[in-house]
């Protein structure tokens, strides 16, 4: 599959998406950056053992390199983190045709990613996603960077990749609660931009939530292309339409906010604010009701909650202010991601804020 | 003045070089960021009074604004001030449409136009250059970046500004150092590109001294237009063609190196090492005595060094090091720039080092 970021052909790059192609990673970067002598590999502690033999296989080819293993979790999403792995490519000697490969998920995938785009003004960049989220999502787009203290990505770059390698063989040993999180981000590709694949998540769900390859390597597929899409209608987030990404995250980030640490995963307050954005849709009469059940059954099918635990307060109030300082919204007005049919949705920035927070709660 | 980097006009931006045009810059902001809400000012200490009047006629304009002070001098381009921005734009909530404004030398535009590059994954700058490297040099061509402990300009970014306004009047409280440093770039621009600019420098030397306004006006202009052209053949430094600027640089980066902390500006490193560069080209005959003659005399003229001042311990063998080890080398050859005429240079890789050790003494 290939990849053109704003339709410049001359950044494109491939996304090899095939059991096993973890172990093809010095192999493909030997192939696509014949000029690389010195690369990184960062991963975080629970996929060390995955990501250590290609610091092997790199030598095994002629290229110097070092294993940087983080934390596992979002707090290594940090300038410290930063400084660490800049000091490993110090180490090797990297120059400007310098490599970081990122083995992980998100927080690897967004981490090691801006260490490339801004070691020496960029390095090139490998990603191999290992979670489902980071597979049908972080890797795509160029988005990277990491945390302040203050909030979340508010430092970054947009740095596309030399190439992604999805090997879903991977997802095996993920989590039972990061796979189903990652489902909720499949779900939104379906509700947001093809309602043929939203069918076909339905009627396959079975062997979706049993991991079976066979439906993974397609499943995979539509969502990277469905997100290359619409990062090539957009690549900086300037024209708008990338913004449909955001459908329920809107509500999602108001929940994760008012919900204390671990209580919600990311996908789970996706989930919960996909409802609730399908919610208002169906009250202001712009879909069927029926978009609404569909959505909620599947979601409950691939073990995701539709509404907040009865453990996370958020009076009505709360959830609008924290949803109102989101920091995709323009000038303070809120811009909401809304379904017009299954498989389309609009932004919108003139909802009454009494029809939000009705569409709090069924 | 219009510059277009890598060629591409829709990423354009002007240079406005005029008298006075510092007490400008919020109109010129409310002109080409229409939407822009918020700006910090950033500077050092010895040009608050210079800066400060900023952010009051922002806020004349209905733009947020707040001053943010580092330290002078190169410790100021760390990750730790950048960390201090970042919490500045937080404080005024700045999102993605807020602005940068870098008032000071090339300390202050690369550490703010790294903030710009890197906060909420790019927010716009502007550039008011302060020092005359900074006019000349350093706020053309979108380099940004960092220094990190270990070495200089590890991290960063290319982030083209939305303007550069230059100020002529501020040069007058330049210190004489840093003015006749600034030279020592201007004298590399006529060798490496203009002989007829080289000429005019020679003729206007008097008032050009005498920081006269009529003559650093065509000064910077031509400065400027010379760096933009290299730049607009090779944005992302890939061609080739932006190594022409670093015409003495890589002996003086070794010279540099060795010296202590404040024995040599950068600016007199690169006056000797000019020098010692077209000592080398004359031994090899690619040009004729003359053009070292010229340069020199104009480097003097300038209050320049010609040679390291005897307290820089600097054996031939330790310059060599220092030369291998600088990070333009391509695996470890080491690639010197060097006049083939006046006006002309190109890269040489295959300068046998004997031939460097002779040149660095007459
Ligand atoms: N750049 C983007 O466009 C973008 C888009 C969405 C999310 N994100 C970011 O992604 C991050 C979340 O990513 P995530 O959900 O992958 O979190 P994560 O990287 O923390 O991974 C989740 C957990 O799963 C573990 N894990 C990952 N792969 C595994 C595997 N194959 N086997 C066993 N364990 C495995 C990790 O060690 C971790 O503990 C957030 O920081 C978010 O901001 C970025
Ligand atoms: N980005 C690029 O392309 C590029 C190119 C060349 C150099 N640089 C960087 O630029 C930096 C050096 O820049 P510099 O020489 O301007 O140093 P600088 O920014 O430290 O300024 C030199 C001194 O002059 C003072 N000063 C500046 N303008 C003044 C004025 N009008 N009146 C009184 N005092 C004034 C400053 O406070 C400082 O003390 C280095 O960090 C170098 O790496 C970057
Ligand atoms: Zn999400
Ligand atoms: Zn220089």
């Amino acid at each position: 599959m290939r990849v053109s970021p704003g339709g410049r052909p001359a950044t494109g790059y491939d996304i090899v998406l095939q059991a096993g192609v973890l172990r093809e990673t010095a192999a493909f970067l030997t192939d696509r950056l014949p000029d690389c002598r010195a690369a990184v590999v960062v991963t975080d502690g629970n996929l060390r053992d995955l990501a250590a033999p290609l610091t092997d296989a790199l030598r095994g080819v002629g290229v110097a390199s070092a294993l940087h293993v983080v934390e596992p979790g979002e707090k290594s999403k940090s300038l410290e983190s930063l400084h660490g792995i800049y000091g490993t490519l110090l180490d090797l000697k990297a120059d400007r045709r310098a490599c970081v490969i990122a083995v992980g998920g998100g927080v690897v995938g967004d981490l090691a990613g801006f260490a490339a785009a801004s070691y020496m003004r960029g390095v090139s960049l490998i990603q191999v996603p290992t979670s489902l989220l980071a597979m049908v999502d972080s890797s795509v787009g160029g988005k990277t960077g990491v945390n302040l203290p203050r909030g979340k990505n508010l430092v970054g770059a947009f740095h596309q990749p030399a190439g992604v390698l999805v090997d879903p063989d991977v997802l095996r040993t993920l989590p039972d609660r990061e796979y189903h999180g990652g489902l909720a981000e499949v779900v939104k590709y379906g509700v947001i931009s093809d309602a043929a694949f939203f069918g076909w998540l339905e009627e396959n769900a079975g062997a979706i939530l049993d991991r079976d390859p066979a439906v993974l390597v397609p499943l995979i597929a539509r969502c990277c292309e469905l997100k290359a899409a619409v990062v090539a209608a957009d690549e900086f987030e300037t024209t708008g339409v990338r913004a449909t990404l955001n459908y329920g995250h809107t509500f999602a980030h108001a929940f994760e906010n008012l919900a204390g640490y671990g209580v919600l995963s990311h996908g789970e307050a996706v989930s919960v604010g996909m409802t609730c954005a399908a919610r208002l849709a169906v009250s202001r009469g712009m879909i069927p009701p029926d978009v609404l059940t569909r959505q909620t059954a599947l979601l409950e099918r691939f073990r995701l909650p539709i509404e907040l635990p009865a453990a996370v307060e958020a009076p009505p109030d709360a959830v609008l202010a924290a949803m109102r300082s989101d920091k995709k919204n323009v000038a303070g007005a809120l811009r909401l991601v809304l379904p017009v049919r299954l498989g389309e949705v609009r932004v919108f920035a003139d909802v009454p804020e009494e029809q939000v927070t009705a569409a709090l709660t069924p």
